[in-house]
């Protein structure tokens, strides 16, 4: 495929740019392989800069005047402004932004919207924009080999000797949606892994999520065991479980499906860990709504919020109708409980619903935001997200493909990262001081994990990452992140350490709707991005103060006034 | 009436207190004329320190352990202790804080329980705690004279000419619930104001609430006209409506009701101007709640904060049920179309409802603050609060008698001044800059219009101030704020002057729960205050090397760290 095929118009001149909240501007549109391009007319100044890839639905409208309207002499019958028609193309975006164009003559206009309709759903990986993209100030490789796992592994080792660095999955064998290098019982051999991993959905055997020091307890993840309708048993995977638990210790099988779902899993090969065959485990089951009724609960949360002129009843009453608060709430008290039974029960605990993809990532990685002091730095929560949410294999190329717009499309997609995303916002919100970022990272990885300059959030796992030779041919967004002239757009000017753990409250009066987020484009929240720039103005000056007194320089970047809605972005949408 | 006759037992030890989120104490209960202590046992540290005035409702609990329990030997039958009985009572306070107060003894709990009861509903004004408090750090008499009408029409003075102020009403007889001093147009003379003021309910005859200066406009305020069924005419009252509008000029009448209630209000000798009267005036409706609709409205909301243990389903369903957030909505967007009158039409606005006392002064001072900067000081703040609830006559005694916990009692009550307070929060959450003034501000008015040390918000106008020789008798709690070491925690540390109107967002998904005020027991708070008190020694930091480098002292006080949960509040209650 040639994208050349793809564009069936490039250029039409005369365009009109509307967005809320901001005014419309005339110019001349543009379609390249990746991007959507408007310059205002008269300095050819560049207002626009879409990644096609961005876009989540296209709507047109066309209208032909041509009947009621004669040309006017001098003009080619041709000339569409002439002729009369017109078209109105609406694009909206994965992030919830809505841009119109008006465009004069309808063939440009039916073509300018089939052409990024292709544009927008190119279905190769290694066509998407990250393949193309060279940033010059980044070197290709740069923030790809972290060693995420090896470095993770080496602060288990230094706490404990029960847990090994496994290669079992080094050709993806074991379990393809896993990493090459996992963590596993010290006292399992490799072989014994293998087998389980053949007990369990998509080979996905239990393995070390988190080590919490302070009791020795250890948070693991799998897939469902396959138990099947004959109640078959592994005595590998009963043996890996069993050796985890020392002396005297019990653990918790925390299922994100409620009883009866896990129950019927069982008809199609899945199901639970009987207490028969897993005499130490105590099971819990807690609900969580993934799959197309997550889907469907984020379009509807996002069409309420676009809905204007309305009344506080009807707000509050689609609010409650989206159902979104009760998911980002459910997800925070299972995390909650996960953390407890580590922390207080000092039981360790296994986390899987079916796949083990999605909501069990949820909570293992919310677990260890509430456990654990180093994942709250910008570059622990880079690690934490690395390892629970990317190489753990949630499979973002799915679920991130169409976003609130797809409403009833695609049977894939669903936003259990942008769930993620808002239940650390909820965290952010309770405890100010307690993360080192701030929300601009999380609309910020929001946005990459819908559509990128990096590579960072393609594929659905590391296997298909190396097939595809992401780490070779894209860049990472973390190299990108954490460049000093980046890094500090995405940091809390408020952030000091905090040891504790961080219990959120989970009363559904705590839980709040993530304005930055969902009303992002609709009501931008402008005047407190200014005060939290402000804020970070008045941290710099402290620092800088203390720098002159103490003539140390500062350790951290020195931040900048806050840039402007929709900046901040990286290489998503740009206007400039 | 001696407070010693409603003092059944002033003294009971052993007593355990239960708060929201605190730990129990135990100690001894002491009942004075104006407070509850409460000392605890070993060092006799004093734990709470309560303004009975605070208490809006006592629900008592007892329980006679002694028929299943016989004395111990040694004991006298007479020892509550022994002989078993006990009894509990629940304390809801104005401020909805809830306290639990478990008492040895049945007798005791019951004397207590009335002593409370009667204590907390004396009906004297003269009576009250502010006639006893004498506060080492003031004088009396300071902050009463501040001369805010005259000030304010100082400022008048010097933008226009066609206002004057009249001492029509120096003797309280033109309007009962007016100030001595107020604005009216040069052009008419004192009798003819007096001959209005009797076709306006309570004489409250039109009055310059506000001067425009950027388009030489009037926002002006009055109670109904007494038109009645007869459909009664006033020239005076014409005349000076007719005044006020230059050649050429419109005017807007904003009536607080529907048209259909100020239509019936006919029938009891009320209604409206009509047009063929008022020729030049153009009649708006803006239906507000007020009177019991609001005051149930609040106590919905409070009751649901309260629940415990609820789902999102259940609370978004109350917080609709409550309709809080549309009287926020109505309330704010009222203000904004009084503003939008004043500012972008050019029109001269008349601001009224029935009696003229509550979301009349709603609307007013909420236009003011959203288009005067003036206003959004700490000290202009203090301003309008006089002159547009205090002096303007605001039945804070009736409306403030009783706070949530009233659900189906009062007949009088309603919380207009905290629905205004929470529209200024909207307002401060919206442009977090704008205001110098922060939320403890906020909620110390609250607490303290609801029940207080001082004398500011006692009685229903100056007439009955006058009487009672408030200004004589009592402390000023703006001069208690405006103290060096107290105005500094009222402070926004973000503050910045903001010359422009300031425009609330009234969509509903802008209109937010002010938890600072609902949770302010339930779920405090507290990493939130931190934060703010943070981001003031950043503040106080920056000046500081300012001063080292410059030279200058800072003109303001310099902040401290911020006080806990429950401090900072004045003379209502305190934790130590």
């Amino acid at each position: 495929m040639e994208f050349s095929e793809l564009i069936k118009t490039a250029t039409v001149e005369d365009v009109l740019l509307s967005r809320q909240g901001l005014p419309a501007v005339r110019g001349t549109l543009c379609i390249t392989s990746h991007h959507l391009l408007l310059s205002s007319c008269p300095g050819g100044e560049l207002e626009l800069w879409l990644l096609i890839r961005n876009v989540d639905a296209v709507e047109k409208r066309v209208q032909n005047l041509g009947w009621y309207q004669p040309p006017r002499s001098g003009g080619s019958p041709r000339d569409p402004r002439v002729s009369g028609s017109s078209g109105t193309i609406t694009l909206r975006c994965k992030d919830l932004q809505v841009l119109q164009l008006e465009i004069p003559g309808m063939e440009e206009c039916l073509n300018i919207a089939s052409s990024i309709e292709a544009l927008s759903s190119v279905d190769s990986v290694m066509m998407l924009y990250p393949f193309f993209y060279r940033p010059p100030s980044l070197r290709l490789q740069q923030g790809w080999h972290l060693r995420v796992p090896e470095r993770h592994f080496q602060r288990v080792a230094s706490q404990t000797s029960r847990w090994r660095l496994s290669t079992v999955n080094r050709d993806f064998s074991a379990c393809p949606s896993y990493p090459p290098a996992v963590i596993v019982p010290a006292a399992v051999a490799d072989d014994t892994v293998a087998r389980a991993a053949r007990f369990r959905q998509g080979g996905r055997f239990p393995v070390l999520s988190y080590f919490h020091p302070q009791t020795g307890t250890a948070l693991l993840r799998s897939s469902q065991p396959l138990t099947g309708p004959n109640r078959r048993r592994c005595r590998e995977d009963e043996q890996l479980l069993g050796t985890i638990l020392g002396e005297g210790e019990r653990g918790f099988v925390l299922d994100t499906r409620s009883a009866q779902a896990a129950k019927q899993a069982r008809i199609s090969g899945g199901g639970t860990e009987p207490k028969s065959c897993y005499p130490r485990w105590r099971r819990l089951h807690r609900a969580l709504e993934r799959g197309r009724p997550l889907q469907d609960s984020f379009s509807r949360l996002a069409e309420a919020c676009a809905e204007p002129a309305v009344s506080v009843e009807r707000w509050l009453g689609r609010l409650d109708g989206s159902r979104w608060l009760s998911h980002v709430k459910a997800a925070l008290s299972t995390a909650c409980l996960a953390a407890q039974c580590l922390d207080r029960e000092g039981g360790t605990v296994l986390v899987h619903g079916a796949e083990g993809t999605d909501s069990t990532l949820l909570v293992t990685a919310l677990a260890q935001l509430i456990l654990d002091p180093a994942c709250r730095t910008l570059e622990g929560f880079q690690g934490l997200l690395e390892r629970e949410w990317i190489q753990a294999g949630h499979p973002f190329q799915l679920r991130c493909a169409r976003s609130a717009s797809s409403h009833a499309r695609g049977k894939q997609e669903a936003p259990l990262f942008l769930l993620f995303l808002d239940c650390v916002w909820q965290l952010s919100r309770q405890f100010p001081f307690s993360l080192e970022f701030g929300e601009q990272l999380l609309l910020t990885l929001f946005d990459n994990a819908y559509a990128s300059a990096y590579g960072t959030f393609l594929c659905n796992n590391e296997r298909e990452r190396s097939l595809c030779k992401v780490k070779e041919s894209t860049h990472s967004l973390w190299a990108w992140l954490n460049q000093p002239e980046e890094r500090h757009k995405y940091l809390n000017p408020l952030y000091s350490h905090n040891p504790l753990v961080i219990w959120p409250s989970v009363e559904p009066q705590s839980i709040q709707l993530w304005q930055g987020f969902f009303l992002r484009w609709i009501r931008p929240s402008q005047h407190l991005q200014e005060a939290w720039g402000e804020i970070r103005r008045l941290v710099q000056g402290n620092s800088s103060s203390l720098q002159e007194s103490t003539g140390k320089r500062p350790s951290q970047p020195l931040p900048e006034p806050p840039a402007g809605t929709g900046d901040g972005k990286v290489g998503t949408a740009g206007t400039r």
